[in-house]
């Protein structure tokens, strides 16, 4: 029950054409209205800011994700975004409505191609080959939230050369995602590079001491350049949905 | 060499005032010059985006800490922030030129105070009067680099009310730093209200399996609400910049 | 030897028809049979409280549950519960006396349904839909051994309103378990709203650095709210027989 | 705002004494005060349960323990329990009001002497007797609390004996605080022993791989023993907090 | 080259039926025989002592196992174990020489049964139903190196009675394999009641913060008793070894 | 209750003098005073086998332990050994009884100089000078329990030579304690060497990734040679104990 | 942008052929040129130095393995070492260029053998034969780079007498791999013996606290022997590249 | 006992001049002197090539130091280094010999000092100035062996270009030390740059997830640049030492 409502509900008490009985039923009923009203805002926030509804495919079945979709996209949602999605739940899916998967990032996107809404672009970076499929959960997250992205795969520090030969995209970008694993350095050097928030994402890369992401996720958290802060483990999406969050604010 | 030594090195060639081979050898002798240059841009970068240069106090002596602050300074920077300043360092510290010293957040301000720049609002909230010093940390450096900072303390999620009479300012905010030791669940809870970058900052707060911050931290890593990255331990600077860097892009 | 073989012991001594050498020998080669007698009195006591004893089914055998299930119920166990039991082992599971089998919280329940004995109720609250068989689990147990059980299922904290909107459920519990993984602030946040002492769960759910449960392990034990204590990662069955001792407190 | 006062509220617009616009804005302006009012409960819950404010003393300066707990007694608070209470803040402690100050359980009590207001008994036991300091907060919170206490320390595993012979008191007790360091089996035997709930408190004692508590800890969190629960490392208080709202619930 | 054999080298050198030269050279090329000597005393030493060859299955091939078990009966070892060997590789053995294979245990015993040599009984308990297979990979070393062994299984101390009911076992045992998963108590409390050395196996038993062992492992390190040292997770073998090493030490 | 009680009891039920009601009562009041019997048979051990009772100094005043020593001597015991027993503690020990302070391993002894009572030999044996006061630890603990000790120090696997030089204590010796810090290597190289039990003693020697003895104590524990079992981190004391305790074996 | 290219410029420019401005042009808008030269250089380098380029097969698919050997082939690379190759992708590699594949070392080497280019030998030793496929690996490696190889498997510290019969070919060594897993003590004892550099590797062979390498790991950091460093875990190209970056420079 | 002095024993037995019995009691007793005789080659190692004792200060006495150090002068030796010296034992060390104190690196050199012996360079470069102490030990360390050393401090990636400016240095070492803490990039990015060996030495630089130099550690461990070994946290001695073991490789 937000303000609006709220205000016609006491104009009609005022005019009598409800009983206080009755208007305090409908309060009481839902006592968490504001709240209520809050979580109502939170859910309009994402129609207002392109930051629609997503689906966290894991542990869902695939008849689940399939009935939130179609829930999602028949509630007058034009793009559903669903993340860690198996092939198994992609191919379950209704193609009754428009849809896209990627197997390598395991995204699903049902209904309509998202549009590019803001003028800034997100960069994602990555320190190899293997981190590809978090940087394209990032990627297209950040691409059906409405933003430009541009790739740079395979830009590891071993060879700093590949990196700086890329230093004018590193400068032009509004936002960047540096997604490493092993020792994670990529998110220091181009911190070091970059005059524009740095968004680190440690992978589960490596093997032996790479503990599974930890490694790269401690390297990253030291980071001796500032302007980076950093998400879970493999969290692409994490990333992405932040980015887009710190892209659209040039907007404004 | 920046681009005006390179054109005048050019210049000097096109009128044969100096060999091919003697511009050759100049450039090859300083092929990293271009880098420089570079290098000169990211220390301009400082001055053009009001990201002035700010001493790390910790492991500095206080003649060094003197020294640096004072030529910074001298060489034009209006502001000069030093952070981790120990007591000692700033009693030593010659006062021919304004300071201030911040005792809690253990910060140093040598120079002009900093005028508001930008006119989103970072927030800065913490869970418990114990991370405050965190807390003061980062506030004062989103003020030195020219942001309006809302200080929201003690608002831990024990009593959850605290936290939402302040909701109308956590919705205001342009980004919200939020500081909490312990559990770190401060950074969920806000996550969960705010529809702006969340910049979590776990504190050494805590006994036993606190384990210095690492509980808060890994708490904050696992945030179950979107939009929430994560800094170092205690890292109030780097969150302070973070936010700044975040804040001044809404005045693009 | 239990008290009543004591008692004819000590009467055959007092008729003579048991020398005090012979009467003496008896009780010093069984010298531990007084506790012996304390175990008797130790499986009496789940007859007693409602506490029946149960089979922990993991690292047991089709064959070996439901001999031991069987033997229990033919001893005289109104209702026996079988937990962490496979599939496999309830199709095994000989039918010729009532049995359930929950494949969700992978519990068993061989022999009559078990009746509500206590007033007060026990709340199980979820923070996402992937602790809900941990939640089963403890809530399954707690129907069991005869307490009134409300479940409150996905109420994390990354949307606090909803669990806000439960408020007076968690005012009207008398114990209540909170399940959580990934950052485990649930069990913080319902500490600070609750009266009544707060059973928190960590669960596995997550990846990455939630560390299999062990993050959100972590911040439960450092909940900065009163009145909540820990159980192991994923142990549904320990909290659900610890909530249900606490809330037959309130009967005596 | 409470149901009674909206109800009011709706009927002075009914009657035309309040405008539509101004009871808006009465709304409006206090959007969170059916959470305040919560939150007035909880506060009120303190009297009416006898679980007053507790001053945690760590990180307060004497000053501040001092105002605040004047502040609290002064309000009419009966008790004021300050917990981590340095011998400094004793001293500094202005004896105007009564005070007394248990130097190992580093506990500090305000005001009138708490009176014993529940039958039921709770049991702390101690493996040995570097956990006595652990184990005085636990037990003076408790009596603070209103509850009748029995010590039982130095009862260790390696001596079974010892804790055997005091059985009855295990048997006896409503609830049973269980303190321990390096291997901290303590819990698990007297939880095999006790039909009530045990609180397990690990404690930092012990050197090498006691590992400041974490063995302990751990331990605890896996006690074969049903009805155990676990709090943070050396953390009396809270495990004496707990015990006495369990222990209240008899009283129901 | 042992001893025996540099004599008769000698005395043949002595004699001149052998030159200085070919002598010489016969050393030379056996630069370490004398500590291929101290060798050859240490596989003497399997045959003196009854700590003959152990063939560790893990990581070798069922034909590997096969080879090296029938060249060490036929090079006149009586009785060959084999630890670690899986199923597959029993079937594989090549049955014509005695073969006893235990599927619990993963251990296979290649030869002649083993007799009982010393008087001395090895306890072998554990804490639950869980840890036999590690329970009988050291009863089964103990009494192929020639020990009487005496099994008691399931006496974890959740039901301190169960052990207690035993202590005459306890009393009178040489050497005593404490075995337990999860909290590890066990060892703890037969290290208070036996006056004989204990060796404690964590094992892997158990799920969450049981840590794969690791918390058992830590547990028992920081046992409160004296007496008690502590082998590799798991490592049913070793202490086995261990114990019949310390058992053979009575005989002497 | 010991078995004379016990006895008369019963005599009292056959000549009447007590009821069998009497009787009952009065066993079931103490059912575990068998068990209090068994105590008492527990603190005979120590004078019966020569281990007699230990002072642990750290944690206790200088007070304390001066009383508890009297008090044992007084009480007959001959020779109290005290551990982690203070510089300060020992100038304050009364000296009216004798007293030997050993400052390296902060062990004192009071009483009367132990004799040697068991013929086999225990070598006590460190990687480096630093493990040293460690080894005193248990090296005298070894020798007030009545054992020959022979010191081996500084004899590392860095220069596995100083070592192998004395392979004829190594193998003379009937128990070995091996203690170092750092990589903990020298219990695998002895363990290699040996035909008795080694105790391996992990100190907190080192620095760095030596992780305060952490290192050592896993090293140890997965040595490759058989026989080897490992104590606490720096626990000198615990290896003197059980050295001692297996060494008497031989004696029987 | 190399030094010719640089140098034709300029004399482009000193001929009038280019204006000043365009030759700025030219060098702004390829600022890294030189930086991609050193690249040039990079890649050149394995060429000159024997170092050719790598495949890292983990993470590629048949294919890709396939494709690049052929391309890096093609391109006039005599050897391409691909490492971590699975037994798939050597199945599917077309074998139109020489190709061995080593199961063990899961290494595939496409192209001519390679020749011994340097006269010093590289020692590959390994603890167990556990650890011979992470040796192959290394070993391997050395020799596609040029270098002479002694494999010494199965030397482990346990039975000291087998490394030390090897002691001539430690002297005599240019570089040694040492590789172990469980306690990792190899490193030290060889280190101990030889002169030259160590390279240390851990392997994740053992169980329990072998922690999957970390405890060999930290073994081999904490080394007694000055002269050893070490590598990832069960990183065997790593340490046979340094080795022959090491033993190269005794020819020079 | 050496071929030549076993010639010599043969000899005489030949000539009958030693009974058998003599000479193998001979041989029986110093069964060792084949390795003792190595263990002097081992001690003439040092002197040979330039490798002289090294004093380890840490945990040892001024008058310890003194002693050795003047011993070792004494003994022949023309340079003394010792690591880890405190300040209070370089003012206790007597005079009378030729002495230098440095006190960032703790190091205390005492004799001559040493002269150039290698042409190769050891580049030593740091991340930030506070590693500076742990470099001097690694420079001083190199440079008392007889190296020429290069420093190159404060050149951490966060400012790639401070790095890059010094390619040249990069590329001319024949060994780098590479010093860091916090995320510990240093070493890949100059690994990538360099052809040449490179020693990673974490330091204990940072705070909170710097977790004392382990975060660099596991950095420097999962490199992804070839020829990166590593060794202890703040280890500057030991890759000083190693280092200067591979410079001279290639004067041989």
């Amino acid at each position: 029950m937000d303000q609006i409502e709220i205000k016609k509900l006491l104009e009609n008490v005022a005019k009598g054409e409800i009983s206080v009985e009755d208007a305090l039923f409908k309060m009481k009923m839902q006592p968490f209205e504001e709240i209520e009203g809050m979580a109502v805002l939170d859910s309009h926030r994402g129609v207002r800011q392109g930051m629609s509804e997503v689906i966290y495919g894991a542990g869902k079945t695939p008849e689940q994700i399939d009935t939130i979709a179609h829930a999602l996209y028949g509630g007058g949602q034009k793009t559903v975004l669903i993340t860690r999605m198996s092939r198994e739940a992609a191919d379950y899916f209704h193609k009754d409505i428009p849809f896209t998967y990627h197997p390598d990032a395991r995204i699903g996107i049902a209904g309509e191609k998202s549009e590019v809404k803001y003028s800034g672009t997100i960069l994602v970076a990555t320190g190899g080959t293997s981190d590809i499929p978090v940087a394209e959960e990032a990627a297209i997250t950040a691409e059906v939230f409405g933003n430009k992205v541009k790739r740079l795969y395979d830009v590891g520090v071993a060879g700093i050369h590949r990196l700086l030969s890329h230093s004018e995209d590193i400068m032009n970008a509004n936002v960047i995602i540096a997604i490493a694993g092993m020792e994670g350095a990529l998110a220091s050097v181009i911190g070091g590079l970059a005059d524009c928030p740095v968004i680190a994402v440690p992978t589960s890369v490596g093997y032996g001491t790479a503990l599974g992401g930890v490694t790269a996720l401690l390297s990253m958290l030291n980071s001796c350049a500032s302007g980076v802060s950093v998400v879970n483990i493999d969290n692409g999406f994490g990333a992405g949905y932040l980015a887009s969050m710190i892209n659209r604010m040039g907007e404004k």
